[in-house]
C-alpha cells in the first residue's frame, strides 16, 4: 500500500513542525509550504525526510499549482497570521492571508482527485466574548470574535462549511485552545515566562520577573497532543463538523508562572509591573473535549507540568548554545 | 438648527433610492455615493435634491476622502454585491465588496467628527441554514450562511461588532428580510412575476406563467417600511445592536404569484417548467420583529396587497413606456 500522501501549509511554524513529526512517525509522506524565506529551525532535523515548497497563499494561481503538483490526501491549513496580539496592528493582512488565503486552498481543493481530508485549524479566539464568564465552551457555542485574529478564524470557518455543504469537499474544522510546548516564539505566555526562567538558571538574567495581572484562567494543552489530535481529525473527523482540541482544565496564569519558575535553580522575586496590569476581558476560557475524545478517540497525554518543563528546557539549550 | 447630514451608499440602487425618499422627506441633507457608470434611474425625480459622489467601496483611500469631504452624521452602508444568486459564481467579488468594502467603510469612520451612528444593512441571508425548519427567527439566532452572500454579510457583522467594541463606534446592524417594492430589479421574485403579469396585462407576453417550486414561504416587507426601518435604526438604534426588519409574517410564493396574477385584465395559466423545480433549501425564512418595534418604534404600514399592487403598477408603467 503506498504511503498516505499530507500536506502541511506552515509546516516550519510551531505546530507545524511537530505536525510534520507526528505524521512522520505514523508513515506519512510529508510535503509542507513555507512562505518567502521563513526561517526553517524548527524542521531542521526533520528536513530531509520532507518535501518543501514556497508558497504565498494570497496567490490563488500558486496555491492550485501546489496541490496539482503534491496531489495529497490530506492537507493540513495551518499556515496563518498567528498572532492575535500583533492583529489588531495588521487587521487588513490578517485578513489577507486567514480568510483569503484560506479560500484559495478551498478552491484549490474543490475538485482535486485523491484528496480524503482537509483539517482547517481554527481557534477558541474564534467565540471572542461570551456570557456567563467562565462557561464550559462546546463546539455549538455561536462566535463572538474579540480581534481582527478572531473575525479571520470566523470567517474562514464559514468558508469551510460552505464549501462542505456546496460540494461535499471533505473539510472538518478544529478549534484548538490554546496550547504551548518546545518551539514556541516568546510572544506567547508560557515561552516568554519559561525563557525568563531559564535565563535565571542560566545566571544570565536577575532573579526578577516582572508580571502583569495573573488571575486569567486558560485551557492549555501540550503542542504534541494537538497535532495529534489534527491527525485523528483527518483520519477519522467527519466532514463538516466542528472539533475543539483542549484539555478541558484551565490553569491560572500565576499558576504557570510559578512552575516554570519552580525550575529555575535560584529564588526568584516576582514584581508587579503596573503598565501590565490591563484586566485580560475574557478571564477564563476552557473548553470540553468531548466530541474529539468521543469520535476521534482524541486524549491528553502530556500533563502540564511536563509541556511546562520540556518548553523549560528549551529555552535552556537556546539560550545555551545561541547569543 | 443645522439639518442633519445623511450618507447613503448604494444611493441609485433599490433600497437606497427608497431611503433617499424618506431621509429627504424628514428633512435631511442626504449625500450618496454612486459605483462607476451606475445608471441613476431609481433616483431620476429625486437627483436636484441630492449631492451624488463617486465611489469606489474597494478603494480605501477613496473611501476616506468622500468621508472627510461630506462629514456625515448618519452613514447608511447599503452598498453591496446583492445577489445572493449571483454571488455562487462571483465568490471572491462578493467578498471584496461586502466584507472588505465594509472593513473600508469602518475604517473610514473611526475618528469621524460628527457622526452619530452608522446603519450597516446585513441580511437575513447571514442565518443560512437553521433548524427546525418553519421557526420564527430572532436576532439571537447563530449565523450559518449557506452562500457566498450570505457569508460576506455575516463576516461584515463581525467587523461592525468589532469596531463597536473597540473603541464605541456607533454602528447598528440592520438584518433585513425579504422587502420588494417598485424599481427592484426583476431577478428578485416579486418583480419577475409583476413584470409577467403587467405583460400579459398589455397584451405582450401570452397569458401563460412557467413557474418552479412555489411551495417555499418568506417574510416579505414592503421596502418603504424597510428603509423607514434603517432610518430609525439611525435615531434610536443602539450602537453594537443587531435588528431584524420584517412582518413577522410568511406567505407562499404561491400565493404571491396569484395575487399578482389576479391583477392581470386576463385568465392566466400557471404551467409547471421541471427544469425549474429544485426544492428551496430553506423552506419558511420568517422573522420576529419584536426588538424593533420594542426600541425603535418600528412599524408595518403596507399590506402585502399594496406592495404587490403598486409594484404590478410600476412594472406596467415601466414596459408601457419602455421598450
Amino acid at each position: 500500500m503506498p504511503r498516505p500522501v499530507a500536506f502541511i501549509t506552515g509546516i516550519a511554524g510551531f505546530a507545524g513542525s511537530w505536525l510534520a513529526e507526528e505524521l512522520l512517525g505514523e508513515g506519512y509522506k510529508v510535503f509542507g509550504s513555507l512562505y518567502d524565506n521563513e526561517p526553517t529551525d524548527n524542521i531542521e532535523i526533520l528536513q530531509r525526510h520532507l518535501s518543501l515548497l514556497p508558497l504565498d497563499l494570497t496567490d490563488a494561481a500558486q496555491v492550485a499549482a501546489v496541490f496539482k503538483k503534491t496531489k495529497p490526501n490530506y492537507v493540513f491549513h495551518l499556515a496563518a497570521f498567528s498572532s492575535v496580539g500583533k492583529s489588531f496592528g495588521a487587521e487588513r493582512l490578517t485578513y489577507r492571508i486567514n480568510f483569503e488565503g484560506t479560500l484559495n486552498l478551498l478552491q484549490a481543493l474543490e475538485h482535486a482527485p485523491g484528496l480524503k481530508k482537509i483539517v482547517f485549524t481554527s481557534s477558541a479566539d474564534a467565540y471572542g466574548v461570551f456570557s456567563p464568564a467562565g462557561k464550559t465552551l462546546t463546539e455549538t457555542q455561536p462566535v463572538d470574535p474579540a480581534s481582527p485574529y478572531g473575525i479571520s478564524k470566523a470567517a474562514a470557518e464559514l468558508l469551510c462549511t460552505y464549501y462542505f455543504r456546496r460540494n461535499g469537499l471533505p473539510v472538518t474544522v478544529a478549534r484548538s485552545f490554546n496550547h504551548s510546548g518546545p518551539r514556541q516564539v516568546d510572544s506567547f505566555v508560557i515561552p516568554a515566562f519559561a525563557r525568563q526562567a531559564a535565563a535565571i538558571d542560566l545566571g544570565r538574567q536577575k532573579p526578577v520577573v516582572k508580571v502583569g495581572d495573573l488571575s486569567a484562567r486558560r485551557d492549555f494543552s501540550d503542542v504534541r497532543d494537538i497535532v495529534r489530535g489534527y491527525r485523528l481529525m483527518a483520519e477519522k473527523g467527519r466532514p463538516g463538523r466542528v472539533y475543539q482540541l483542549c484539555s478541558g482544565k484551565t490553569v491560572s496564569i500565576e499558576q504557570v508562572l510559578t512552575t516554570l519558575l519552580g525550575f529555575a535553580s535560584k529564588e526568584v522575586k516576582i514584581t508587579v509591573d503596573k503598565s501590565r496590569l490591563r484586566k485580560n476581558d475574557i478571564p477564563v476560557l476552557r473548553g470540553s473535549n468531548r466530541r474529539a475524545v468521543q469520535e476521534l478517540g482524541f486524549s491528553i497525554r502530556y500533563t502540564l507540568k511536563q509541556t511546562l518543563r520540556d518548553t523549560f528546557n528549551f529555552w535552556k539549550t537556546t539560550l545555551s548554545s545561541g547569543a
